[in-house]
């Protein structure tokens, strides 16, 4: 008999859907941070993300179906064995993380941020003009499902938006432009905004460096809400603080939590959240991924294809 | 020769349009701030706003072009002769007022309002779930210009919208529902978002009384850029501290500038900006305010017909 790990944070209805999907399975629920290195070893399947320390190429281990989109710290050599088949949610979190960068984006546009700290001053100061997404390009950075979603917010309030992909393809309807990657240097001189959702690869790894920063509009809206290692910290930092940019706001960080003695938590016109964009904080996210991992449990167990499964060169899905 | 005193903050282009307008006549250019009893007194057309304890029923004024949509100051009795035309700027505000709000309204729903708090506070701090504007009803009282332009971008992201106005009428594409302030109390327990747009008018002050907020969702967002008089300082502040609803974001309020001294400041789950989701701070208005000013200067010279003309029994255009 199968052991399913199951680490997402489940309601009752939920694993219904997932026992029916794994009929003859043996279920263990451990809760979002419940997972032992002990319930790892002894489980055929997880459903969930547990850290990756406790794997240790657990050779039982024939499923992992993370609840992330981002797959850095599973495709790390050693971490799995050979023969595990890893799955991520890329679908899950579109519609939240799009939402969530598209709240930062006009915060920072319409100084709200600014705002507040005068609310909190108890001052009545106008802060001057501000711009409207309907007048700017929109270059977005990673045009999957995330970007995409962002996107079609960006269109929907009227922007111009270009996409930014690894690989050609084809043109998704909300975005007007789509280039490659080789061609980001050439596209960043145009942008009012550049929002990335670049998951964490060493192909995106310090891709916004000082030389790119400086390519910018110094009127130009910074948005990461994809791995914090797409910028070095300090590079962030000199970039804002020297004007290149106007205004940046970032869901991620090089290092995570940010300690509470780092330099950016005070830097001028920077928005910072808590890596909160995904989670489970919109309901829609827990359903997409319990119908994911009851459909990927099922053909797992027949022998059938699953969805999303990862390859391990880029840490995207195939 | 007729004295046209200008107090639009105009650049050179703009001041061509307007003497090509108002060819024959002797124009003053004031700035914002810059009107004095002498300069108001001296006045055939004023293009602009002034302080209305100024006018002093001046017979000498026949038009009086406001840059304001609120006209408030100006209905009063006593303020301007019986032969004083008086239009308002209705038109120019929607796209800057209605995007201020919006972007109101998705700080709050995303809570970014609270993780700007963290941050200044170095505090790397989740605040859990938050909503998605395409599950929500989002109703918006006064379906005016401005009204329109909120409920349209609340449209594009998929919201439900129920526009409220004072008289029966044609239902606007952006609104799914269209019903009359009086059925205001039947539609509140149904909104998940409660958008003012009203001016200020007998009818509309204190419109949102304790039993109004606690007929809204514990769960709504109250989003004011009308008039603050609308709501009473400490029937809002009851509403918030008592959890009749979740959260506010206004742009005015009863006394303005708000005393720095008062108590709305540190209300948790308030977002307060300065009046300025108006003003001049999208290029947008200025452009829209001189044109609507030349077009009914030119009429007004000619005996024309003028657009957007002051009823002062509501304080509306008629």
């Amino acid at each position: 008999m199968k052991t399913v790990l199951v680490t997402l944070p489940v309601e009752e209805r939920h694993k219904a859907k997932l026992e029916a999907a794994g009929a003859g399975c043996r279920f263990v629920y451990c809760g979002l941070n419940g997972a032992t290195p002990e319930l790892v070893q002894q489980a055929d399947i997880i459903l969930g993300c547990v850290p990756a320390g406790m794997i240790q190429a657990s050779p039982r281990l024939g499923l992992l179906q993370l609840y992330s989109a981002g797959t850095d710290p599973y495709i790390v050599p050693g971490v799995l064995d050979e023969h595990t088949v890893l799955t991520n949610a890329t679908g899950a979190y579109g519609k939240a993380v799009g939402e969530h960068a598209f709240a930062m984006l006009l915060t920072l546009q319409k100084k709200l941020h600014r705002y507040r700290d005068a609310q909190r001053a108890h001052a009545w100061t106008d802060f001057g003009s501000v711009c409207s997404l309907s007048d700017c390009t929109v270059l977005i950075v990673g045009i999957g499902d995330i970007g995409q979603s962002f996107a079609r917010l960006c269109k929907a309030l009227g922007a111009h938006t270009i996409g930014v992909k690894r690989r050609p393809g084809g043109c998704p309807p909300c975005v007007d432009e789509l280039c490659l990657t080789e061609e980001l240097d050439s596209v960043l001189p145009r942008a009012d905004v550049v929002a990335s959702f670049l998951p964490g690869t060493g192909a995106t790894r310090a891709l916004y460096t000082a030389e790119r920063f400086a390519a910018m509009k110094d009127s130009a809206v910074f948005i990461n809400c994809g791995r914090g290692n797409a910028v070095q910290t300090q590079v962030l930092i000199d970039a804002l603080r020297s004007g290149l940019i106007a205004a940046a706001g970032i869901d991620v960080c090089e290092t995570e939590p940010l300690p509470a003695d780092s330099p950016l938590w005070d830097v001028e016109n920077l928005l910072i959240t808590p890596h909160v964009s995904g989670n489970f904080h919109l309901p829609d996210i827990l359903e997409k991924i319990v119908e994911l991992s009851a459909d990927n449990l099922k053909a797992y167990l027949e022998g059938g294809s699953l969805r999303n499964i990862v390859d391990f060169e880029t840490g995207y899905k195939k």
